[in-house]
């Protein structure tokens, strides 16, 4: 019935919030340590965060994602050792990325049976950012695609971009709640239009996605909270 | 009024049928070629053959886009080379491609006037693919933006992905017409599931987008005709 629940639909992020993302991320960061290491110009510099600044040059022209991931390493890799990376390197390098996507992903300890309780009393909306083809692999890898009504994937998440999601749906911000574990994706612009925002942190955060700022937000310890939480406001 | 009219939604296809985008990946390509060539191991192989047969391969994981074509660009030229591409030539195609993904798009002759006069008899939806922030930043740069009531930045142009597209607003594919370019992926599902077609040929079909059947669709010499094709219906 139409208007007895207070939240119309719960937004859930993907990365990190249902499978693990950071972590893959994070070995092949080391993998890319160990492979460009020893052929670095200027033993001085900090290869990751080499790494790490190209992520963020090319954020406004790439987007996000594997595919702008493996190309900031790529490139950091030319700049890094002067283009002295011998070839061979260079090929491990875009295989170890590549690997990232195939495969099943690793969906978060109860993550399967929060989502299945979510979607006994709530519409539910996948709202994630990266490479259409990659996010699409990894929600019917997840075996979690039918549970979700609409699937929004996008190429960041800002305010105007939340905005937009609700409009297309006729949707007002007071019947929308989102939960992830991205301050800055999840929590921040949902907030900033005025819908509900529920933080369930991980215990691995990209660089890019820290926040300083404070926000009053509810922070759950995992999804399978969420059910309760919504049940109870 | 609805119901008066026989199409509630027209969906235009982006990339050579409103702007310019085939040309690009040409020019690209010539550029490979004339960097890669030199340096080939075996000089009877097809350069540019091979960097095809790259970008065919890699479909399945990398998707459609320039960041798929820059990913299949380097390896194909770590493949071609053996390895012994020196690192300033791939550091220049790496640059090419980028060079794609900035700048203004370069609208086909007559789009505009044609998009503005369907836009007052028809409600418009955009449905193209490729890099989510590449494609919204095309549709952007192409002051096109505020003519689409619907934008769909899809990872393929599949039967599937068109019928959901549909069902998403509920709307029966009686009443959906597609416009565009190509026959894989704007003709042929879209025919597929019961609704509409109209091709739009553009003089540059990528060897991908290529396909042999024949189909009894109208064919428009331009996009300017669409209005009145479907005001003569």
């Amino acid at each position: 019935v139409v208007g007895l629940r207070e939240f119309e639909l719960v937004g859930l992020d993907g990365d990190d919030t249902l499978w693990e993302c950071q972590r893959h991320f994070d070995e092949v960061t080391e993998v890319f340590r160990q492979i460009v290491a020893p052929h670095v110009v200027d033993p001085a510099v900090d290869v990751t965060e080499v790494l790490d600044a190209t992520e963020r040059r090319h954020l406004p022209i790439y987007g996000f994602g594997v595919k702008a991931f493996m190309l900031s390493m790529i490139e950091a890799a030319l700049d890094l050792t002067d283009g002295a990376l011998p070839a061979e390197d260079l090929r491990r390098l875009i295989e170890e990325a590549k690997s990232m996507m195939v495969g099943e992903v690793t969906l978060l300890p109860g993550v399967g049976n929060a989502v299945d309780a979510l979607s006994r009393d709530h519409r539910l909306m996948l709202v994630t950012k990266g490479d259409l083809l990659d996010q699409r692999r990894k929600l019917d890898s997840s075996g979690l695609a039918d549970y979700f009504e609409f699937v929004e994937i996008v190429h960041d998440k800002t305010p105007a971009v939340y905005r937009n999601i609700l409009d297309r749906r006729e949707l007002h911000p007071s019947r929308f709640v989102m939960a992830g574990d991205s301050l800055r994706s999840d929590i921040v612009p949902v907030v900033a239009i005025g819908a509900t925002a529920v933080h369930v942190p991980h215990s691995r955060v990209w660089a890019h996605e820290v926040v300083v700022a404070e926000h009053d937000v509810p922070v759950l310890s995992n999804l399978g909270e969420l059910s309760g939480w919504l049940a109870n406001r």
